[in-house]
């Protein structure tokens, strides 16, 4: 394909980010929008976008920054929100989903972008991008505003699996961190491990085992572990990286999301309560405004699978323009920091460990140490 | 003790509310300042307090609205946040929430309130008051600003107990509608279960198990099943009632917390960025008190422990005097409803339609139903 062969050195040097346009909540032209502001933020990046061709070059054919940055996969299959995983890994060849990580499969593209189905989504990842070598569970993290200097927490698991046992958490607690480093810049993050108090006799047998086994890899995987951790710590400032089972997490990161948009409706009806009322919101705009933006889930919008060989970024289905982009930077960035080569040592450094627990020496742990700081 | 007999008379005819004045983070001077808030709003309130007498008659001496409405109970001990539930009920007799739940087991109060550790006020009530028959695991419920027309939703388990199975869940939506019948005014309450997405083929098996016990038992205990709703319905407008296990719903009461807290940093922080922002602030003060007052946690302090013989009510540790006069203002009404005995009525009703499944003909389910519409 001549275009294609163009438009390919066009994009020589640029960082290639493999896009699902079909199966958001809003069609193929919010996906469309969201990587043209992308491309107009940033020069270094290029797309391959995925879902039924035509409809597709028409729509990006409207952008003028999208000019030669964009490859095409035509794809007649969308995976719907109600299609059901296992029918997807069964009959999901044709759609747009299957082809955006195929793209990734093959290295034409650095990381995978989806506003689609979830659960589908890990499913086809697991299905065709295969588990890092020792990871039993993959998991979704996200990115969620807190009071910490950065501004934001990592959580994970909020939803690949809804079981985790002690062994997954701990994977949880080196690919949360492998992530963090590479996202924010923190050279030893604290991790916590949730629960419903802080005491050590806390919880269930699971979260004990996990809690000791945690303990037992911090030091030489360079990071600080503070035990449990509440609920009220995930918006908080005590963790970087909170680790937790995917069905605690799903239900955590909703409840913070409804109790978020319930304050917002709130605020709107004190603020339009009387023409008083009224009046000192249009004074009060630019703080409003000012509040939003910290607290607006567009700004962190994607949640990242961990524990695959790629990088794949999950926008929510409801995203508009200002997401889908904010998800495809997510994916750049990570691309851009060799992210998926670092957590793959990572995590076989951790297999590593668990296999070398009695042989390993103090001056190879030191090594370890030093080679794994930037993991 | 004259004393007491000249108090009890002067207390005929009101509602006696037992309370640990000790184990808040605050001490006993505010849980005074508290039960003085009841007091004062309400004539049909009085109260046995639980703690060392001589201190306690120094604090109540001070309020005068307290005047002949308080009797006390010489506790010497203490119950602290860091004691362990099993500590508590072999060592927990001298102390002043084992002597609080006592007033209720002598029928000398009609419900018990404690700010002090929940654990060990959940072990020590299930020791003293024991468990419904047919409750195998008692629960905490909670009211949760939400989007409903009577701007509360209840929420079950959020802490009793780590685990809950099927039968445990079905226990919780037939004891969280008799809370709600009673504690606001819907004759049919909603029930939803909570999961990581609404649709059936999701969740762990124990919580489909759950899905359709409680659909097989909507109607004849006049609710109406939902089924599966998400964290975001929490604070939403889909369910009055929402069921899940000990462990899920702890996390989920704290995250809202936290992140409801994290907003109201940013708020005040968006306010008080520029002198132009303070003076906004200043004219939307009125607005701002508004959102405030809608939202404050206090105004629904009180956990009620459900499936016991007697009403227990947990206010927050943390809680200041409005907080305290919440928490006893709860345990008046439950008592003013003769809430603990329809409770135990509705258990055992539904412990009768478990054995009498078969037997069971229409015409005496529309009986029950009858009978049971205000349990």
């Amino acid at each position: 394909m001549a275009g294609n062969a163009h438009q390919n050195q066009k994009n020589a040097g640029r960082i290639i980010i493999s896009v699902d346009a079909m199966g958001g909540d809003a069609g193929p032209a919010v996906v469309v929008a969201g990587i043209a502001m992308s491309a107009d933020k940033n020069p270094d990046i290029g797309f391959i976008l995925h879902g039924p061709e035509d409809e597709l070059k028409a729509l990006v054919a409207k952008k003028r920054v999208l000019d030669g940055r964009v490859e095409f996969r035509d794809a007649r299959d969308v995976v719907t929100m109600h299609d059901k995983p296992s029918q997807v890994m069964r009959n999901g060849k044709g759609t747009s989903m299957w082809s955006a990580l195929d793209s990734v499969k093959q290295g034409e593209a650095a990381g995978a972008v989806s506003c689609g189905n979830t659960g589908a989504l890990m499913a086809l990842s697991m299905l065709r991008l295969r588990k890092l070598p020792g990871v039993n569970r993959p998991a979704i993290a996200i990115l969620w505003p807190s009071l910490n200097p950065q501004g934001f927490n990592v959580m994970l698991d909020v939803g690949a699996d809804v079981r985790a046992d002690a062994q997954d958490l701990l994977q949880y607690a080196l690919m949360g961190t492998s992530y963090v480093r590479n996202s924010m810049d923190i050279a030893r993050p604290r991790v916590g491990l949730l629960n419903v108090g802080t005491e050590e006799h806390k919880g269930n047998a699971e979260l004990k085992e996990a809690h000791g086994l945690i303990a037992s890899y911090a030091e030489d995987a360079s990071f600080d572990f503070v035990g449990f951790v509440e609920g009220s710590d995930i918006p908080g400032d005590v963790a970087d990286v909170i680790v937790t089972d995917g069905f605690t997490g799903n239900v955590a990161i909703k409840t913070g999301e409804g109790t978020a948009s319930l304050m917002r409706t709130a605020l709107r009806d004190a603020f339009s309560y009387s023409i008083l009322s009224k009046f000192a919101a249009l004074l009060a705009m630019t703080s409003l405004k000012r509040l939003s933006k910290r607290l607006d889930p567009r700004r962190v919008n994607g949640g990242v699978f961990l524990g695959l060989n790629g990088t794949v970024v999950k926008s929510h289905g409801g995203a508009d323009a200002t997401g889908v982009s904010a998800a495809v930077k997510l994916a750049f960035r990570l691309a851009q920091q060799g992210f998926a080569e670092k957590l793959a040592a990572r995590v076989a450094s951790s297999v590593a460990l668990t296999q070398d627990d009695v042989a390993q020496t103090s001056d190879t742990a030191a090594d370890k140490a030093t080679t794994k700081k930037d993991l």
